[in-house]
């Protein structure tokens, strides 16, 4: 009975866990700054990547700056767990480093129980997950999903290239090419990752099982009407691009309850009007639009709609449409086999559980890919995440954490 | 019949309007910038006071940097006439500047046809019409509207005072209190403007006559949600502030169906969404409601409603609102014998005219105040104004300076 020996040391993981966090972190706003290939970031893959050493792991690092620490058997295929390390501007603690701590903690505990694994664990901290230069760079070099023509082109919000950033710490952007794993030397990634939503937290579950990943259809839609004075002009006489927003945006609930799913999600975050002067009519309105769903037909009946209810308000109000598809992420299915073992490892456990997609984007669902992945969440308090305020309670992570580790031992050992 | 023998010298108008518009023009946008009290404002001021000295007029300026050209008795009640001559920023060729080139026009007519007046015309150029420091500090100052506690904390949006402003062209602020201009010493205000608007050019009708000036309610709104994850946070879970806002301002229309009126105008010009990124719900949504009416009534009962919306949306939405009165302009009438008269003078000349409101405030309505006061309307292209492309067909312009000339002299000879 390995996994009855194998435990979780909480107090251990808190000190791992201060440890990648005493990198990036703001005093005065409390967030964490790892920007993916910042300064920062690779001072902690450093770091963690001395600590796994130092635990005696074989640590490597590929050419997309993933750090991996190998324990088990030095050939073989392996099973990968973890997450990432980077963060986004001014990020929480627990997004991403959990999970890299998490695993790490989990080696430690099979260690200490004298568990020797018949199939190599790796724990990997992956690089710049948080889409700095537009993707999950890490996970996907590892899949070998990354090209030389995305290489050339991928830059950041600010224009800096990812070549630059990448010859700036001195690594060759190219050898991302040679990060790809075969995929028959990974048998399953595991990844653990707090929610980022409030489901688990209103339910009073402490731990989620992903099942999917939501595509995501991001549309940038521009509305053209006339700028003109806003006492001058009769209401009927308008055409106001901002008038024309609302009504796209007041659609939004009847469509999703006419043709959406529960898992579907339509939000409108950015919008810029011109000139944006509370006296004169906008002249143009230029908004965002994502559509998450875990069904890719419905995404795309979702999307199919919102563009005709945005030329129908076009129309009626004498305005000009344009709808320019930014990007189309299909949602992913993770594995079953996977999903399952971990269902029946909680009940083992008696650790209440919830099957649910991710509305996310992870590592996990690049990761699947090219082998069986699994996606574990635990509760984010308020829902909040990229924000100081994430915070995820203890007692659950330690219930994650042990989860993950009963995961692990039952693969491996 | 002095009116039959003076007449409008359109060319010399052209010539006049065009020497006022070598001030602040910028070539590169074709836009022109004589903000109030800027060096631009200042030169055209003293440009147009040269003008009208070798006219013969008697120039005189005022503490407020009113420029006045006085045609007629030196002693005893005057009638003014004229408008502003300052601009907003890359403003049009006509707001305000035609309708003092007009005016003088108008002397010049009847100077030629040789006509004395028994009542003296002014002609006036007044100063800051166009609200830098959030007022029209000429036509205020004229009717003795400005408190030294209005002008000690009056600055622009760039955090200029109009002390400094105008102390920076040698002039003392304090010197505005001394404009104000005693009620039997004016008989009448007679202003030409554009209309700002496209009412007059979709009817076909060359001249407006307004009846009122409509008045001006500004809020200022603040929707407080929270700024969640966009595919983490369930449709239900959400209190998305932009929602909130599409919703209020969906509403717009059905408001004024039900229990507005004709001339109700509301506007939301300017939405600033936290933090404005399209994967993040909305955390707030700032935004601007410009109610405006020639009713008081009209706008207390449009403005209670909107309030009653916001709240009930915010309700709805888990949001917080709070709405802060910005201003609160009361609606105008003018003076109807005025407006009689200036009909009247139509009907001879055969002009078609339309009695209007104002959708745009006018220095005829602060005017109204010290004395009978009316407001003349020509066309404005596409309704287009406060940009390069406002535009006014002479010969709209001429049937419109014909009827401020008749009556003027149908007033003072």
């Amino acid at each position: 009975m390995p996994s009855a020996t194998a435990h979780i040391d909480l107090s251990r993981l808190q000190a791992l866990l201060a440890g990648v966090n005493g990198f990036g972190r703001n005093p005065r706003t409390r967030g964490f700054n790892r920007i993916g290939f910042s300064e920062a970031d690779m001072a902690v893959r450093d770091w963690f990547a001395d600590a796994m050493a130092a635990d005696g792991l074989a640590v490597r690092r590929d050419g997309a700056a993933n750090v991996f620490g190998r324990f088990g058997p030095a050939d073989g295929p392996a099973i990968i767990t973890g997450s990432h390390l980077d963060t986004v501007s001014e990020g929480g603690a627990f997004d991403g480093a959990l999970g890299v701590c998490v695993a790490l903690e989990c080696v430690r505990a099979m260690r200490d129980a004298g568990l020797s694994p018949t199939t190599a664990i790796e724990v990997v901290a992956t690089a710049e997950e948080e889409g700095r230069f537009g993707g999950m760079i890490g996970s996907q070099a590892i899949a070998g999903q990354v090209t030389r023509e995305w290489i050339d082109q991928a830059r950041d919000a600010d224009g800096v290239t990812l070549v630059a950033a990448m010859r700036a710490h001195g690594l060759d952007p190219y050898e991302i090419l040679n990060a790809a794993r075969a995929p028959n030397s990974v048998r399953a990634f595991l990844e653990l990752h707090i929610e980022q939503g409030p489901v688990l937290e209103a339910a009073g579950i402490p731990i989620g099982i992903a099942d999917s990943v939501s595509g995501v259809c991001h549309l940038f839609v521009r509305l053209g009407g006339t700028a003109n004075h806003s006492g001058t002009t009769p209401m009927d006489m308008r055409a106001d691009a901002f008038a024309g927003l609302a009504e796209v945006a007041g659609a939004i609930p009847a469509v999703i309850g006419e043709i959406g799913g529960e898992q579907s999600r339509i939000t409108i975050g950015k919008v810029d009007l011109t000139p944006n002067a509370p006296h004169t009519i906008p002249g143009t309105a230029e908004f965002s639009v994502i559509i998450r769903d875990i069904s890719e037909a419905v995404m795309r009946r979702l999307a199919d709609r919102l563009r005709s209810e945005i030329a129908a308000t076009a129309t009626r109000h004498h305005l000009t449409a344009a709808v320019e598809d930014k990007s189309w992420l299909p949602p992913v299915v993770l594995d079953r086999e996977l999903a399952r073992l971990l269902a029946g490892e909680a009940a083992k456990q008696e650790i209440p559980v919830r099957a649910m997609p991710s509305g996310a984007g992870h590592d996990a669902q690049t990761m699947q890919a090219l082998c069986p992945s699994a996606l574990i969440f635990v509760p984010s308090k308020g829902g909040v995440s990229h924000a100081p305020a994430e915070s995820t309670a203890w007692p659950d992570i330690e219930k994650g954490a042990n989860l993950l580790l009963a995961a692990l031992v039952s693969l491996a050992v």
